[in-house]
């Protein structure tokens, strides 16, 4: 692989403004391109505007480009195919493929030797009443794409409310799965290149409204846990092929870890490793679609992440602490956005930096956690 | 004052380039002056290009913005003087005044308690003659203005080289000092807002030809110079209002320190800080010029800092070493330039590192050292 000068992204959001952050010391531009000319990516690199569908655009954006990679899984296959043609794009196909699609990742978290909760496939009414009889109620629908953040589902509470579950979210096709009474949320983020295969301890988030809101590096009394979610991790970035960061999110269950979705890119949960690990997620995606080797994955001490949901705090208040970092993506306020976030070095109740920051953690809408 | 959203910086080499870098997390945009539209800062921030002695490019460069610093200290008074009309300019004009003219950087040291080696001013033959009179010689010949890495420079071996010296660097006004007999070179960085003074451990540096090559972090058995040093340069910083970094580079001389020059900005010795140090020193420079709370100085761990002169070694090379991490400026390769650096943590010999990253090492010029 020749040296990478010149990384395009897809998507000029703030996973695209931390990867040119990260990119730039190692010598690598970025280009973003996004449908808004305001993307907050557009601060940190050079922001290409236009629609992920336009060609004409996406021949502009790749004009000069060594190599791209994107920032969220749903951009269309189509722009990721032409690109393909064009220059290396990392993750390839088959991770994007796997990932915009509930039931195929399912199939190859199953495959790659996780456990996943009981689910079924829900395309009419027929399959809909055969899932809920086969996984039971509670259970919860989710579109089969399309969905982040907690969007495109709906909760199932007793089997009668199928129908209407599945009408509150479009009848669009989707997944029946079990609702599972799990004891905390964990998450995983490894990394691959050609070559190497890393992983960063397995860490513990807190959602709320669907949105993560909380994340303690590394995970208390997951050690146990770690080996098998590593090589399971490694099980399934081989079977993809992919190169580059990919997260893995899962219910811890009576001690053993059931995987629920995972993200073929850099993800919130791996925010922490900017400031608290010793190679931080976005260099090590960019050091992996450039070809170049991966750094250590060691955590520096525990951190806590917590992420600014609407709304920035004062950033002399968050400044104030010794071990605070704060990380502003400069975008506009609005309920249930992320805007940034704030990773606080050291053991710390998450509760009292909360206070001490005045960061709003209340849910700002109404979506269905998971 | 009022949150500062928009920076700007005089000069776009890689000081201004990594001063973005460290504002983009803190939700702060950077806008850098340069004549060249090339300049390396161009890939992190927004790059306005033109003159620093163009009224025009300079109102251009302050539409918008909260605040201003520089990234060197030979940025003309005028263009501060005619921005400080318009918004705040921190560090503020006493630190340029005595830090642009040699005679004043030693006096405004030797009034902080510093220890300084003897000097005098040269304007002409006679002023030549009695200094090398009081001095003796060797000597070293500086001119008052403009010199930097070691230009402007020459050495009087013999006292009947004087006039010789003199001529070589153009029969400028210079001052005239002692040649010290040091053991080592060693660095202080600083930093101070209007409320808060902080300071990182004491450095030790390695010059050739005129150039910073290697900084070892924290210096080894300076723990006795420290306290010193830093109620020093609190003295210095007070004395002259300064807010921001400031650089005091000091010739250790029978286990006292002797303070050579200062530079009133972040400053190569502290690059190290990037990946060593709790907050670097380019955060701090911006943390303090935009109001914000001082980040703690506390380093990491020891590391080694090495530049890279001329050309960048091989990435992949670097990167294959655990605890290194790679500043490549983007610049193009040219004799003499600093094109970036490596920072490597932990206890490493700086000859092995510099052979196994391939790093050149050869004085690239015939500047004398200082």
């Amino acid at each position: 692989m020749t040296r990478v000068h010149r990384l395009g992204v897809l998507g000029g959001g703030q996973l695209a403004r931390m990867l040119a952050l990260a990119a730039a010391p190692l010598g690598i531009r970025v280009r973003a391109l996004d449908p808004d000319p305001d993307a907050c990516a557009g601060d940190a690199c050079e922001l290409a505007c236009g629609g992920f569908d336009d060609e004409d655009a996406l021949l502009r954006f790749a004009s000069g480009l060594d190599a791209a990679t994107y920032e969220f899984e749903n951009v269309p296959a189509s722009a990721v195919e032409f690109l393909a043609d064009r220059l290396s794009i990392r993750p390839g196909a088959a991770s994007l493929h796997a990932s915009q699609d509930r039931a195929r990742e399912k199939a190859v978290l199953a495959d790659a030797g996780f456990d996943v909760a009981p689910w079924a496939c829900v395309d009419d009414q027929a399959s809909l009443h055969d899932a809920v009889r086969d996984i039971g109620a509670p259970a919860i629908l989710k579109t089969r794409t399309g969905g982040y953040d907690g969007k495109g589902q709906a909760r199932i509470a007793h089997a009668g409310d199928a129908s209407d579950a599945w009408a509150s979210i479009g009848r669009r096709p989707a997944i029946a799965e079990a609702r599972i009474n799990f004891e905390r949320e964990l998450s995983l983020v490894a990394v691959r290149s050609e070559s190497q295969f890393a992983a960063y301890p397995l860490v513990e988030n807190a959602h709320r409204g669907g949105i993560l809101r909380v994340t303690r590096a590394p995970a208390c009394d997951a050690d146990h846990l770690q080996r098998g979610a590593k090589a399971q991790a490694r099980a399934l970035m081989d079977a993809l092929g992919h190169v580059g960061v990919l997260a893995i999110e899962f219910f811890e269950v009576g001690g053993r870890l059931v995987a629920n979705e995972f993200a073929p890119r850099v993800h919130n949960s791996g925010h922490w490793t900017i400031d608290a690990a010793a190679t931080s997620q976005f260099e090590n995606h960019v050091r992996a679609v450039a070809g170049l080797p991966l750094g250590p994955t060691t955590p520096l001490g525990p951190a806590v992440m917590l992420n600014c949901i609407g709304r920035m705090p004062d950033a002399a208040a968050v400044l104030t602490h010794p071990d605070a970092a704060l990380h502003d993506y400069r975008k506009r306020p609005r309920p249930g956005r992320k805007v940034g976030h704030v990773t606080v070095r050291g053991e710390h109740d998450p509760a009292e930096l909360v206070r001490a920051f005045g960061i709003d953690l209340t849910g700002n809408d109404e979506r269905v956690g998971g």
